[in-house]
C-alpha cells in the first residue's frame, strides 16, 4: 500500500487563491454576474485544481479500463462475456461510441486491459496490464484478493501519472466489462446502505425477470462475503471488479497530481465512490458529467454531492458521458479566457 | 401576412421514412439498443427534419436579434437600456459570451438589429433591419402595431431563408434586449395562463423588490391591453418585443425550409411559443438545449413538450445555450455516422 498511501498523502486541497481570482475575473466579464452559473463553477474548479487563475483549454484523455466479471456466468447481463474482448478490438479499430465521442471532445483514448478473460495479442496497441482473467464469481467466492485490488489501484495511479507527465490535465473515466453493473450495484449498496433494489437497474438492457435475478445474486454475494464498508479494499476485493479498482486508482493518481477527474456513468462513479472511501481528499478533483439511466448513479452522485450537467438518459458507459462533459468544460474555460470585460468593451456594469 | 402564410403552409411533417431508417441504423451499432437515448433521438429528429437517413454534421448558425423595450423605463431591469447598444458593439468585436460559445460550437453568428434604440453606424457589420427604435412602453401603450409585428416576422423568415440558401442546416435562436424578460413573461402568461408570479424570475439579476415591481408592471400591461391568446400577432403587438417577433419569424422560416431550430433560454423560447401559436406545425422542427434559471422557461418547455439536455442554470441569453446544444447535436450526428455496426466489428449482438 506504500505507493497508494504516498499518492493519497500528496493530495492537496484546491487552491482558493486561484479559484477566487478566476471568479473575480468572471465577475468582470460582459454578462450579468453569475449568469453562466455552472460554466463559471467549472472554470473556477479547474483553476483551483491546476492552481492557476486562468487555466487554458486542457489536454484531455479518457482512460478505458477493461476487465471481465466471474459473476457474468450467473446470467445477469444481456450480453455474453466474450463481448468484453470483442469490444476491445472495436475500441482499437475506432468503431465504438467512446471512439466517436472522444474524437468529438478532442480527447485521447487510453485502453488498458486489467482483466479481460481472453489472451489479447501483445501486439494490440493497448496497455497490457492484465492482473487475472476476469474476477471470481462473487456469488460463490470473493471477486479477487486484496493484493489484486492493490495491484489494480497501482495500475490506475501509474496510468494517471503517465498521462499527467505527458501534459494531460483532465482525465475521463471509462470502462468495459460485461457484468460490471452487478459489481457496481453491490459496491454502491455496501457503501451507501441503499437497498439493492433501489440501486439496481437494467444494466445494458435486461428484462424484468433478470432484474429480480440480478438483485438476488447481489444480495447473496453481499450476505456471503459481508464486505466491510469501512475498508474500501475489502469491498473492492469481495464484490468489486478489476476495472473498477483500476479506475479508483486513476482517481487517486489524478488527484495526487492536481488533475481533474471527469466522471462518467454508474460504473465509473462506483469506482469514484470507492476512491472517495479510500480518501475523501479526492472530492474537489471530481466533476460530474451526465446522469445515467441506471438508478444507482443518482445515489452515488448524491452521496458525493455532485450535480451532472448533462441529462441524456445514456447507459452505455465506456467514458461516453465523460467525453461529452469535457466539451462543456472546454466551453467553460473558453468563457474564462476569451470574453471581454465590461471595461474592455465599454459596457455599463451594475454596482 | 401573405409571405408569412406561404411559409406556414409550406411546413411539412418530418419524414418518417428517414427517421425510421436512422433508428434502424442506430440499432445495428455496437452498443446496447437505445443506450444512447437522447443522442439517438436527436440524430433521428435531424434525419426527419432533413429528410435523409444519414444527415452529416450540419452547418450551424446562431441568429441574434437585438432590440430595445420601452418598458425598460419602468425600471424592471438591473441594466440600463443603453446596454443593448453597447452589447451590439461587443458582439461585433467578438467579446461576448455568445461569440465565445458560437466559436466553440463552430456556428456562425448572425447579428440583426430589428429595433435597437440607437442609431447604429450603417458600416457596422450586422444586418440593419431596424423597424423602430425600441418598442412602446407596454405599461402605457401597445409595444408595437400589428404591422410592425408582421414586419419583424418577415425579417426573421428572410434571415432564415438566406442562411438555408447558404447551406446552414441548424439555426440557433439568440437575442439581446434590456427588458426582454418582462415582455417574455407577459407572452408566456398570456399563452399558458400561468400566473405572472409563477413565470417571472429575476431576469439578469434584480432584487426581490424589483421582482414584485416587475410582476405588477406585467399584470398592469396585460390588464390594460387584454391580449387575445388566440391571436399570436395581437399578443406580440401588445406585450411582445421586436426581437421576439423576429425570432418567431426565424422559427417559421426555418421550419418551412426543413431546418432544425435549436432553442435557447427563456426569451428565445417565448418567441418559439409565439411561433407555435402561429403554427403548431413548427413543433417537430424544435430542439431544446438547456434549462434556464428563469422559472418561465420550464413552463414553456412543458407546454411545447420539450426536454432540455443541458442543466447549467444559465440565464444569459444571446443564444449561449443554443450554441452548447449544437455541440451535443453534433455528437449525436457523429454517433450515427461514425460508429461501427455489430456486423462490421464482429461483436456478438443481442436478439
Amino acid at each position: 500500500m506504500d505507493e497508494i498511501n504516498a499518492a493519497i498523502h500528496s493530495i492537496r486541497p484546491l487552491d482558493e487563491v486561484s479559484m477566487n481570482a478566476a471568479q473575480q475575473h468572471l465577475d468582470r466579464l460582459t454578462k450579468p454576474q453569475g449568469s453562466l452559473s455552472v460554466l463559471e463553477r467549472m472554470a473556477c474548479q479547474l483553476a483551483g485544481v491546476q492552481r492557476v487563475a486562468k487555466p487554458s483549454v486542457p489536454e484531455k484523455a479518457v482512460v478505458l479500463m477493461a476487465a471481465d466479471h466471474g459473476v457474468a456466468e450467473e446470467g445477469i447481463s444481456a450480453f455474453p462475456a466474450e463481448v468484453t474482448e470483442q469490444m476491445v478490438y472495436n475500441f482499437v479499430r475506432g468503431g465504438a461510441g467512446i471512439n466517436v465521442l472522444a474524437r468529438h471532445a478532442g480527447a485521447q483514448l487510453v485502453l488498458v486491459d486489467v482483466g479481460v478473460k481472453a489472451d489479447l495479442a501483445q501486439t494490440l496497441p493497448i496497455q497490457h496490464c492484465k492482473i487475472r482473467r476476469g474476477t471470481g464469481n462473487m456469488r460463490r467466492e470473493p471477486a479477487m484478493t486484496r493484493q489484486e485490488v492493490i495491484q489494480a489501484l497501482k495500475i490506475g495511479i501509474r496510468v494517471a501519472n503517465e498521462l499527467v507527465d505527458k501534459g494531460v490535465r483532465v482525465i475521463g473515466l471509462g470502462e468495459m466489462g460485461i457484468g460490471n453493473t452487478t459489481a457496481s450495484s453491490a459496491i454502491v449498496h455496501v457503501f451507501t446502505g441503499e437497498p439493492v433494489s433501489v440501486v439496481v437497474g437494467r444494466g445494458t438492457g435486461i428484462t424484468d425477470e433478470f432484474v429480480t435475478h440480478k438483485i438476488r445474486v447481489i444480495e447473496e454475494a453481499v450476505a456471503l462475503h459481508q464486505p466491510n464498508a469501512g475498508d474500501a479494499v475489502d469491498v473492492l476485493a469481495k464484490v468489486g471488479g478489476l476495472e473498477i479498482a483500476a479506475m479508483a486508482g486513476v482517481v487517486i493518481g489524478a488527484a495526487a497530481r492536481q488533475t481533474l477527474v471527469m466522471l462518467d456513468g454508474f460504473i465509473a462513479s462506483a469506482a469514484v465512490l470507492a476512491a472517495y472511501h479510500l480518501s475523501p481528499a479526492v472530492k474537489p478533483y471530481l466533476m460530474a458529467s451526465h446522469l445515467s439511466e441506471e438508478p444507482g448513479h443518482a445515489v452515488i452522485l448524491r452521496e458525493l454531492g455532485l450535480t451532472p450537467c448533462l441529462r441524456l438518459n445514456m447507459r452505455l458507459g465506456e467514458g461516453t458521458g465523460a467525453a461529452l462533459g469535457m466539451t462543456i468544460l472546454d466551453a467553460a474555460v473558453k468563457i474564462l479566457n476569451e470574453m471581454a470585460t465590461f471595461e474592455e468593451a465599454a459596457v455599463t456594469s451594475v454596482g
